[in-house]
């Protein structure tokens, strides 16, 4: 499962580096290459002052070795090894009007000291940040990661949307990161699924990112801004800062044990604002948002 | 005690206000008054797009009541009362040769249902953020911290001015925020020293401020820069960001304890950057910056 779960996300990498250059029309990625001192590596291609893309990253990684201790605690396990690989992807276009995307796809396995596998799952999602709200984005959106739910259970999209809902939420705001999306963890082989129908799953959502996504990039991407526009994407992008550092459990995780930082980091926006107290004038575009924030939809 | 320390900030906070606003010229500080539902408030003073702080606050709250459930875990005590106030204070200047300075100077007190005083205590100190390394200014401004310490205790300065380098430091960076100055918490009586003798410390130390800061501020703000060195200390006040929002105990016990969020976040910077991977040129003067920071220097 480990190699054919790698491949895919290889697979996926290149596709989706392939597409989002092909829109871009003028930046390439860049790809780094890293190890990890302790066992595996990752592939880190990072897209910066692009036409369409501001700045975005697409990384894969697979390590492995002896869960480090803050794991264990977390997983709450005494000394096993175990096998971790995923790709993250973050996308902050250029235009305020074209939504920021991230999605994550995981699998991770551990073994007892004789090598057994002990357990395994999938993990991963995929949402969506507008800095303007344009329903039928929003709606475009979720009917993708809709389809590629219902082919695997009826009720997988409600529950992986509320989860989503649920997840990226800045708690100190009373406020959505974004308008949401999908996300599920520690999916595992039971009564009802095997570990290859977990798979199965996982790849169609992966599958299905950029028949979500790029559409709407397309359709924003030239879209005319004003200076106020721009100056409000980048205090919204404040707020996305503000749940990376503060709350989102993969960049603190991946803080805390150490990680290669600009992997982690590359998630931040290039350009950020700050002011005190801002409130958007009543009944804007810009106040509209907030309202959609402060009350997630449902939007299939 | 907590009537002598309130007038004391309350004081200095209308001075340091009027000796920024003095420099500055053009912007004013705006003050918002808060209530805190379960008892007391805070005034908030900020200050915004001056012609030389780009972002500014001083604020002053003094807050009391049953301690909060998280802070009876966090000082390992049961249910008791508390009062607590401080002044916090960060300047953001605008031109990238003259530091940011944050400062803090707070007095706890805790009492059993009863109403009895069960323990006391001060905490607070200052630290320079510079974007340019000008040594004379760090010497200057640690030679002020130590003559405030000397006055006291001879070792006052060593130790507070290590606690510092030890609290604002970004490990995930292995780089410290700034070059330091003075960081001190739970100053309590003892044999050695009174309450008295206690609050005579910090208040010498909230009084050297104006000194240690101003003539610095002063001497950068209408230094020339260029486009490059405004950018470097956007990216640099990426790192204040990281600081705060991972690391701080102030800041994130705010943001848990559901305390005033524009006045706790009024420390971040107003325009900020990431880039991935940025690296300054080698043997630069941001180099230089950044081999100072990850080997905190004695200045005095």
């Amino acid at each position: 499962m480990k190699n054919q779960f790698y491949s895919y996300i290889q697979n996926l990498q290149n596709q989706i580096t392939q597409a989002l250059e092909e829109i871009d029309g003028k930046a390439k990625f860049k790809e780094d290459v890293w190890e990890r001192p302790e066992g595996g590596g990752g592939h880190t291609r990072v897209i910066e002052n692009g036409d369409t893309i501001e700045k975005g990253g697409i990384n894969i990684s697979a390590v492995h070795g002896n869960l480090p201790k803050s794991m264990q605690t977390y997983f709450k396990v005494g000394e096993v090894d175990f096998f971790a690989c995923g790709l993250s992807l973050v996308i902050h276009p250029k235009n305020p009007m074209a939504p920021t995307v991230h999605a994550n796809w995981r699998y991770f396995e551990m073994y007892d000291k004789s090598g057994k596998l002990i357990d395994q799952w999938f993990g991963g999602g995929l949402d969506l940040t507008p800095y303007y709200l344009f329903e039928e984005d929003a709606t475009h959106f979720h009917q993708h990661c809709k389809k590629a739910c219902d082919l695997h259970h009826a009720d997988f999209y409600k529950d992986f949307k509320a989860q989503c809902d649920l997840y990226f939420y800045n708690a100190h705001r009373d406020e959505a990161r974004g308008i949401g999306g999908l996300f599920f963890d520690y999916l595992k082989a039971n009564d009802s699924f095997s570990i290859q129908d977990r798979y199965d799953f996982v790849s169609q959502v992966g599958n299905v990112f950029l028949d979500a996504y790029l559409p709407i990039l397309i359709k924003r991407k030239d879209l005319h801004y004003t200076k106020s526009q721009r100056d409000w994407q980048e205090i919204r992008r404040g707020r996305y800062v503000e749940f990376n550092l503060i709350h989102d459990k993969g960049t603190l995780f991946g803080l805390k044990t150490k990680g290669r930082i600009e992997s982690i980091l590359m998630s931040l926006p290039p350009h950020v604002q700050w002011h005190y107290d801002f409130e958007p004038e009543q009944a804007s575009q810009e106040a509209l948002l907030i309202e959609v924030l402060k009350k997630p939809k449902e939007w299939v």
